[in-house]
């Protein structure tokens, strides 16, 4: 009884066999005895109390064998498939890409539901990672040698930052991917607690548009950074001969110092730095998606709150609403210590790197092509940092609706459910923060753009 | 029962007949069947809950012609007189003049009460609407032509901020006036809800005040601008030969470079021109004029409240008392997504305009005519964005005092009421906001202040 | 019953003869009758309705002489003597310089008890005033016609900002004067509210102590401010000759370019010069004093709390001390209301006058001596502005001390008083505000510290 | 009964005789009678209501004598023994450091439990903290000296501020000493009261752990700021003749500017000099560790509840948990106001050597040598500043984490107690503060990070 509002039993509940994919699995399985069923429950709430007696009694004084009962279960979860609009189902596409970057490195992401994911030191996809980090690992090594010989220089500093924060961000990414199945184990249970609500009708194409934009403007991007080089190549050497390699020489300039030019070595360098690059946009866009999701179950939420309002309910009716933001709130807290790390790396990423934009539009430019490759290049920075803000800022803004429904309640039906609710959608602060040291909301949004407006301002006018 | 607290109810309720310019028509109109009323109840009822059923039977077992009913509804509530203190009539004369700008495409706003508001994609007034934004959209391409010509001056940023604004601006409008009837209507159920406090007395005269001073400025700003155009225009050419048109030239220089100079395209032009600037105007006096009127029902609630201040009542009137606020709290939330555009759009046009005149201040002024102008635009500017602060501010500043009354109430009829009262006064943050960016208070007034303060220091003195 | 937590029957349960000054006067009135006592009390209610029926039948059917009785009341209330460490008088000595410096035109300081405050437009001491207001203003329109002849000057500027803010500073002292009989009359309900925890024992000469130390510094800095002066006149003049004139004609240079040297009009504007300059430390020195006053009472109801600490009392006890509270937050609210002209004047005033010092010591210094005066003069004045946040910020943390008493209230008496109670510390911020811009807070104190440390730092290191 | 709940009793309740030391003690001392033990108890109520009565009669009618009572309790409570992993025992080794730089002049921190803790004007650390304090005050005296013949310097302000600041320091310390024996027995108590907490099993090691780190961190930074100053004399004399002499001569001008260079006080005033750079180390230190020990008795509380979340519990297991937060709410508010002005100094004095720092980074550097020590110093310096500000940070962090658990607390045991404890964790805001100025939270590391980052970047890039 008292553990029917608990986040745990959720898990319990939900697998009283009523999930329509399960039941079409049931058939086929032959757990039908009602003993074994009430043994079965009375083991995963032992399960709970972290006292596990392999054999116990059941009613009838027979023992039980729970670990091929505990065997059974698992069998009968993998079987389950979830929803195509669940959140494990709609983002694999997206997890696909990533996977192919190196980073998110945990199997199981093509599973049926979420018990499939694993993570595994000693995996394929997990090798390619420590590739990659090894990799910028040591070109990071390569730049200090540099930096000691050569001293501070732009392109060095901004070298340095670029590899540093790759490192980082695989090695977040590699965090992240210990972590991921738990999160996404907590997101489906969650999912099952909400299931009246159904689940958002256009997640899995929402997923896939936002993916495809987002993949479309970096490769756009890339494109442009390789322009740019090369026209500073061509623009050096005006004779044109071989401007490929001068390009990776002057691009390259960090290795091609202590190693002799080699056309080999140059395409899996440029191929790592396109995976780099590439990486800096999956970790924005994994936040929107996340963030994306989770604003979108507040929505369902607050859809079906606003069409009572100003209706008499039963107590009933709020505390399950309440139960149902408290899950949401809880997991929004979960979800924020396991992306911060991803969002302070982002927001601080973006913003050195729009600074070090409007430094380098202080320099001539030699051509309008140079000088559209940089408006590009500036405008979707700018421009992803802003989406990614709104997006975690629409977590905020979605959990604070409520109150207005709260506030309308009638008299009749006011009571200590309304009051709990009211007090936490007022007193609880639910969004994404960068590790605490700031909660990405809108008011925040408008104290960077006032910030990078004002750096903007100082340059264009200097 | 249980509706009479909610938003909707309102409005079936205030049609319960008792409203003195309705009794006046009620005596005209044949409505007097007790059975068709009842019907009529059931049939708003019906409506709220949104399965309108065409035919139902009535208590005599005979089939109810809705249709027929809904006319008849619609056709008493056409004839509905508003007072003419209510916002609807009081802002009657503001919106003509808001129209003859092309803003605000909506008809119907000389109608008698709100239900005769219509927006309508096909009528004279959004044509019109229309062709300005057509004008100032030819403008943009032009200077954008312009820019790639030239390059980035001062004067070009300064006609794309302001031809580019004005676009925005009148984009928002039209936006605007597809809400302004939901929105007006809102109103006019929230008048009826506060039938007891009266309206405020002297609205209309108040809102006719503000416009006329608002109007009086704008056309002594608009001379001003020209006069200063002019001046330049002398100091350019020393023999004075033919001022209009070298003044033309100068103003129009974005037009004039592609066109050859012509009278009638100069007046036109210069005529949409005036308009533009007026628009930004009235963008400005819209915000005041609105805020105002809800402040000033703040006001009422909060007088009212405060001539209780520690007397013992019961709890029936704290609960219509709190029920008043949540109205009140519940129009301004609609009213602060109605008009938060516009309210980003006119801070960052202020703020923007301010700072550009501050840079303009620099260059040697020929005369002390110049001067003169300068000072007045400058000051005129600042002031209104002052104004249009402190107007909004004061609605978060009335929103805040029933709490001291709240405090006061005497522990012998302290309850729930009283509580939830107390909860949402001090925890339901009620202001304008722009788009949630930042919320209009007497805080942020200083915040910004601070910044142009800073500014105008740096430029002083530097 | 109900009426015993307002504010306004306060005054009438401290009329029920128990006040020990009032009883040592009773003995010499003739008012002993019972009858004329109930029908008094009869009269004073009707007054709070607002509806004064000047001849209405008592118990006997006899018609009762109001107007004679209320002629009574008055007269009693007159021979009220108020207790020595009471605001009222203890603040007399320093309103008595207040007024020689004109400001604070209110009459009956020296008053018995507050009912002999009043304010008339037609006394001396306003027309004294009035004088002051004119020779500023007068000053002001000189200034301006300088302005106009030899355009924008620092002097000019730091000039205008003086006799500028010396106007507005008379006017809002007639402003204060108006209201300050109805603040005092408050603050006396107040206390005599507050009667069972006494008067604060030492204010009478904690106020005569700040007033004599703020004096003396401020008489210092007179000085040092004229020998500034003199300094720069003989440097000026290195041959000596009448030192005197040309020290006056430098410092009031804005007069004797339009008149004649004259050394009695010379010596009637340095009186007034000096007045003026007084004028800014007594509006300081006037907040500390009312600051310190609220802080004490504060402190002597959280003194009374913290020796109850975890102690179980009855339901009773947490009401009184909420009501004492709540009569102490309103008291806030009316202060900060009648105070926040003030504040914001003195807080512009200080930080203008800060960043001037600032920009003066940038200038080439001529001797040791007008260093010596200048770090005094910038000392005294971050000193002062310091002092007088300090002693506002301290309200605001007495008023939140409360809060660590109610949370460590035992669960046996816990209940809706101590509820609503620990509701009004959290909920309710009580501080002075500049116009409700800022609340003065030892925050906002660390927020201008650091923008004048900023300024400071610009400067020193440039 | 009512006293139960309230801090002081707790000591009361702690001596019931169940302590495990105290258990080993009690078969030693002859303490047995019962009649005894309840005049004992009765004493101490006594006590605790401030009227010692030195001769009443107890049960029996027999006269006690009190002040034998007292002397045997005392006796008692000198032989308790704190575990090895209380706060008091856990910190000696860091005092004992301490006191070897002459700070916390406070007796008896080898004792065996709190009540061996005393402060002592005359006792021989004393004296030694006088001595340092006297020679800050001549060292000060000689640079005003300096400052008055040479005028303002970077050199001078930055000796100005270190010997400033130490002097402050030390007084500081002094002032914690006084206060330390009283701090540490309201820990003590909160110990006991939290007794079925345990202690954190490896609070004396992490303290031993954090000392090492920052001593080695210290010596180095120590070692490297003579380096500094070694090479700045080479870099002087190229001929390298008597460097010792010269760097002493360089470093310690103020000093030997008055006096002739004698080897003796030479070594005295560096190792003076020493001292007060270790001592600067030693607040940050102490700060780490008293807030870690705070950090970790809150992580208890949370770990505890996080175990019980969603579990259905009586109301009185919410009321001990919510008694045991109060409690260590209080002692926070107690550790802040205790060593507010410790941190105040301490972000004061990092933040202002962070600046300097950068300053002299524009120096021209004349080896690589310098440019290592100088990346070093600041590194620890900025490190410093940010473990201390983190560690401070995670009371805050720590203090709002059971708000989850209790929004997850299921309607059936919602009840008043839970409330209650909700409304302290969201409206207490509990954190150290330096001085109610600012209080250090993660959202108050941004603002100082970005202030630092800002300086940063306008220094390397000017």
């Amino acid at each position: 009884m008292s553990d029917e509002n608990t986040f745990q039993p959720v898990y319990l509940k939900d697998r009283n066999f009523t999930e329509s994919g399960y039941e079409r699995q049931l058939k086929q399985s032959s757990l039908a005895n009602v003993a074994v069923r009430s043994n079965y429950n009375a083991l995963s709430l032992k399960e709970n109390k972290g006292n596990i007696a392999l054999e116990i009694q059941d009613d009838l004084g027979m023992p039980v064998n729970y670990v091929r009962i505990k065997a059974l279960e698992d069998s009968i979860r993998k079987d389950i498939i979830s929803d195509k609009n669940s959140l494990h189902r709609a983002i694999t596409p997206l997890l696909i890409l990533v996977q192919i970057c190196a980073l998110l490195p945990v199997q199981g992401i093509r599973g049926q539901n979420t018990s499939y994911l694993v993570f595994n030191w000693f995996s394929w996809i997990m090798s390619y990672s420590i590739i990659l980090v090894c990799s910028s690992l040591l070109m990071i090594l390569l730049i200090v040698f540099n930096l000691y010989r050569n001293g501070l220089t732009y392109e060095i500093t901004g070298d340095l930052v670029f590899y540093g924060g790759t490192l980082i961000n695989y090695m977040v990414f590699i965090h992240l991917a210990r972590e991921w199945p738990k999160v996404m184990e907590k997101w489906e249970l969650m999912e099952r607690e909400m299931k009246q609500y159904g689940y958002p009708p256009n997640m899995a194409f929402k997923i896939k548009m936002l993916t495809c934009i987002i993949m479309l403007l970096s490769i756009i991007e890339h494109l442009a950074s390789i322009l740019t080089g090369v026209l500073k190549a061509i623009h050096c050497s005006p004779d044109g001969l071989d401007i490929f390699r001068l390009y990776i020489l002057t691009s390259l300039e960090t290795v091609f110092t202590f190693i002799d030019y080699s056309f080999v070595v140059a395409i899996i360098l440029k191929f790592f730095n396109c995976l780099y690059s590439f990486a800096w946009n999956f970790m924005d866009l994994l936040i929107i998606v996340l963030a994306c999701a989770l604003t979108d179950k507040f929505k369902q939420l607050n859809q079906k709150l606003d069409s009572v309002r100003g209706k008499v309910l039963p107590s009933m009716y709020w505390r399950k609403s309440r139960e149902t933001y408290n899950v949401l709130a809880s997991l929004t807290h979960d979800f924020d210590e396991f992306l911060s790390p991803l969002i302070l790396l982002s927001f601080g990423h973006n913003l050195y790197f729009i600074c070090l934009q409007l430094l380098n539009s202080l320099k001539p430019m030699h051509s309008s092509w140079e000088a559209l490759c940089f408006a590009f290049l500036f405008t979707y920075l700018v421009g992803r940092t802003c989406v990614v803000s709104l997006y975690v800022a629409s977590i905020n803004d979605q959990s604070k609706k409520p109150k207005t429904v709260l506030f309308s309640v009638p008299a009749e039906c006011y009571g200590v459910e309304v009051e709990r609710f009211l007090m936490q959608v007022t007193s609880d602060e639910l969004s994404f923060t960068g590790c605490n040291f700031f909660s990405v909301t809108r008011t925040f949004m408008l104290t960077v753009g006032r910030k990078i407006i004002f750096i903007l301002n100082a340059f264009l006018y200097k």
